[in-house]
């Protein structure tokens, strides 16, 4: 069965409480339920989520079984060059996500290191671009290269 | 029964033919039929195309009977004033979609004029983008608000 | 009898209903009537309206017999080389006029294509902006070179 | 009846003798004679200028009680931050005014620091500019809030 | 017989009235005479002039069975990405041609939307120019790739 | 009775020896237990310093319980959006420290990710500047909303 | 006794009504009140406020036997150029004082033309900004250089 | 017999104390001692220093008899606008001396709001710059226009 | 006979071996040889070719006598001032030439430090473009002024 | 014996499979092989890697003993300020590595928050860099200050 | 005798008939001759010209045995590092001239490589800023260090 | 034998007296003298030192027999792009050497216009950089392409 990963970045931890006016209410662990019913016959979902960079490069240097690659880096989008070349380096498919539309923020927050190397963005669509990019993630496995 | 109109911009109509490396081998017509084919028990999508950013202002201002507006706006993504404020004025929820990854193309596909105004954005996951972004229309058009 | 042309771009012909906290409650056929009523011992005035830059542009290649030009480009203010170029190929006084303060909105708002080639800027005083633009180039008409 | 406060920055009691191609020909206190003339009946005009940005902030601090301001901060326009401040404190509807078009000058004179904090802004329309600022202060002191 | 498609944008079908320090006084109908006359030999050229940036668009698309593109895209040279993208779609051979020297003109002349994907670039040398393009795109089309 | 969190960033375990001309002989220890005594009778002060980000972002997400953050994060103040996340997601009144004047430094450390979302900020006046900062703490849980 | 010398910008002297928002309800008299009860014991203060950038210099030049200065320069802050000198050719301990947090405000607020000259700055804390101030400026003056 | 106006600007007052590595020892009066004694026979120096950016300003209106004008205008060289306009209005031959090599020092100082607009600059030679302003004035003077 | 100088800078003596896939295969000798033949009837082509700017220089220098002034200043486009200052000195019509299309290339490639004060521009269209730039400067020595 | 520490950020234990044709074929453990055995009589290596910034930090702390340091920070170059103060914390002779050409890739691999504060910096020549960097710090080891 | 060198860059050998409306109708010789004769009896100059970068710097090289440079590098001004670099190498005394006032001119103009490490800077003051360059380097020559 | 080519930029020559704090002591005779000694049995060493520009170019250009390129541009690293165009037309591989760390240095000599299009770059190690850059195009040299 394909496995798909999908990552969380710092403080989506907090989801369902943290700034509900920009990332609604449902918790990590709902939303993570929520994939899990959606593809459980078409998928195995791999989760992490964490507030460390380096233990997110080390999770992502672990990937290499994986089908593709869903992340939401959270505030890592704009900081984190170490996040870009593990992703360079897995050279899977990868779709980026964020709940909030970050293109309705702070200037620092238009600027992604890793939208110019992955496959597609979804940004603004809450936990529906997590299903969307995991959709999509198998749509492409199965396309012959 | 819930309209969702569906608007693409400059050499739109060109799909299927144009630079396929960017934009793949499907004709805007095939797409237009399997998104009808895919909605047409939820919704009833209201097609246009147009080169002419001033017929896309026009259209716009004559869709205040739709539950949201899914728009490619094509080239004027980039340079489009008029459309930003056609769809400040119709205020509805709107999803911006581009077929190719338009973080990964030229310095100047980076910035777009609406992006800070609709829900959410989807780049780079080809016909599939327009397929996301009517279901998160019809998604959000059921609930209260 | 003198000949005013009032040119108004895109969006405009939604006035009273668009944004009304930017742009008021008035409809731009009232606008015009208002217009008319207060200059029609003293001028002709020859209203357009457009979402069409290249209609804008045909317009005012045909106004040669005017006395003045007040242009209110919405949109177009912040992107169109086009009327910039028929404004220096008509070659005649021309005043910019805008309803809201374009000052106080988006920063790409406080950059006009046409303010360092007209005689003048009125900005955010409304309707009355229109007024006070036909008054001065009524003034300015009468004036010998 | 209304009082109006009518502030002239720095270099503007040179009116008629400085740079006449971008200012004109008339005095300072020609124009004063042609707005108290003119709104004699209407308002009550307090006039001001100064060289010293420290005397128009001394002078801003006790117009509490007038109805409106029009300032033309003149070359202060560009640099004084403390004249926005005390335009801010005073928080009464005031409409800036420029003889010259400012647009049409050094790149410098494009930025004001008040700009985006009046209600309006006049720029190039000469003596005029001042009539219409007027004006319109009188219609907005009239309206119902 | 060679075809050789020759478009002008916006202002242009204004020459030998408009701006003539910058422009010279050939009109446009002259101007493609002696371009007739020039090439009756040896090309079928094609002309097309317009204001509207999507009917030059549209244009573009149905010119498949041309040889190669002499476009002076006037003002929309700094703003289209709609015409960048058609003639991207287009991959014919292309020459931009200015009459005047944009890099003499306004700063934003200096930026072209097109001049990095067409084959080259001739300003500044009148209607020449279009002679100049017109004989390279022959050249480039009697060679073997 | 208050808790008030004390947070430091990274190298400030390094208090005394490193680059004592910017940030003096005080060991983070005794600087801790200057604090300790100075508020032991009007605050519980929760101490923790780390030189990993993510650390501090654990840290921060488990803080719901205090008054008030006093937070200098050493080099993380110029480079983490996920400590300025976990701050909005906290929202709780912080004050942010530097014991060396960061304005008289590096071009870089001019700029701060969380300056903008605190209540304040002192910089320069050494470990003074916790004191000054515990103390506007708590003033200010013990003002009324 | 030590002196201490406490300097106010343009549009202090309005403290306790203007934008209370940002400021606060306290007038500048009771602030020094406040700062003059805390101190009786141990400085003089000498108090000064000006909304004129050439009197705040001249009052500057006349603190040689003061200990340190406190300044809190409003808008000039951001525009003064000549109190960055007159600071220079001082050459005392001084401390930056602003009552609201500079750094949430307009982007020019964050530039300050003194705070790479002074020992350190406090932004954001009230009132308590000035004891802060005095408190740290009378340590440094008892520590032998 | 010729005028010649010599102006100083903020904090020049203080020659000979301030910053002594930048300025010099000589104080401001013994300058203006050197300068008389050099010219006595040739002109008649009007000397006038002031802190305050609006007394420049109000003596420079007052300076149309004179042949030319020295100029350092100290701080107000990267931040006065109002004396640029005032030295436009006077429209006599200027030139803008710095004791210091203004070059030499801050970034912010390397910009001068009058340098375009003079003659020429002296900048770096100490008092012998007023002494080359001052002949070099006198010539200029004596040339036929 | 008319005389027409020909200049070209650093490493165009390599043509025809150089990035071939740039510059194409023809060597300086035989495009000089096809400029001779092309125009032999017409003027007395003066050619050189030098690595060194000061070279370029005083050849500019020693050219009064020429009708005009073909040069593809190679390199030297981007990063003389010293070749425009000839340029300028010698005051005859030029034309800049670029084998290459400059605009394709590195972002440094795309500023010339002549293209404002010549009168024409060929980029992109090989050894064609100086065949052009010749006939432009013969047909303009023709015209009378 | 002389200590040399050796460090590679984040991404590194990938060497020999990730982006050959950046990075090349060896893995980190055959190029300390390497290492070890071209210094075994000279100096003992000291290596560390991790993907985790904090623990470079702590690591680098406890690195008082060595005779010099020689970092590859790999993506951390880039984004790192932490191990910028660390390493200026511990004042050692440092030498930064790039196996790959950093100058050849993306924009933002150009700036590095550590090149101005080493002694030195080699870049692109691969697992030489190491070998170079080593037998520089020995031979400075070496030098009385 | 005191020796000072006089070193003028690229194109200033056409002075008095290149453009003169900037560069006046003196030729170098002239200015030369003008100069000797004023310093006869205080100083030998040496003068120098040349339009090549290089032979400046070989140039620059041999004057150790000067006690100053004045220096006018034209063009150079604004592009050569190594007249920089040699002026550094030689560390004497130097004062950088211009005939023209490179602030009123081109933007490129404005910035100098050598402004910021020679004593000073006249700029504008015609043939009389040679004059006042020897003067000043006689005087600093006579200064005991 | 293997030729390696060694070149040296502007005032390279002066190595032993030029500002000795930013270049050691060392005569470049005495480093190529060591150069010499340590290569002697593996190279042919060709070294090349020039102030002109245009004599590196021509140098350049007849280095097509060298198995590789050492190059110390000095200050053309920041200025030259003949250099760099001599560079890529020769197409060898190349090592840029710099004595002293141009990343200590003025904010213009981080910018270098060929370590983009060189193998490798080192910095700041004395002149063993070019002991290592030999060492590192011999070891090129002997690997199979």
């Amino acid at each position: 069965m394909t496995t798909i990963a999908i990552i969380n970045g710092p403080n989506l931890n907090l989801l369902g409480t943290r700034e509900t006016h920009h990332y609604g209410t449902d918790t990590l662990e709902r939303i993570n339920d929520g994939l899990n019913n959606a593809f459980k016959d078409r998928a195995r979902l791999l989760f992490f989520q964490s507030n460390h960079e380096g233990a997110i490069v080390d999770h992502l240097q672990n990937l290499k079984n994986s089908a593709g690659i869903v992340i939401n880096p959270g505030a890592f989008t704009h900081t984190s060059v170490a996040i870009r070349d593990a992703l360079l380096a897995l050279n899977l498919p990868a779709v980026e996500v964020h709940l909030s539309n970050i293109f309705r923020r702070e200037e620092f927050r238009k600027h992604s290191f890793i939208s110019d190397i992955v496959i597609g963005v979804i940004s603004g669509l809450g936990p529906r671009g997590y299903h969307f990019a995991v959709s999509a993630l198998l749509d492409i496995a199965k396309q012959p290269t």
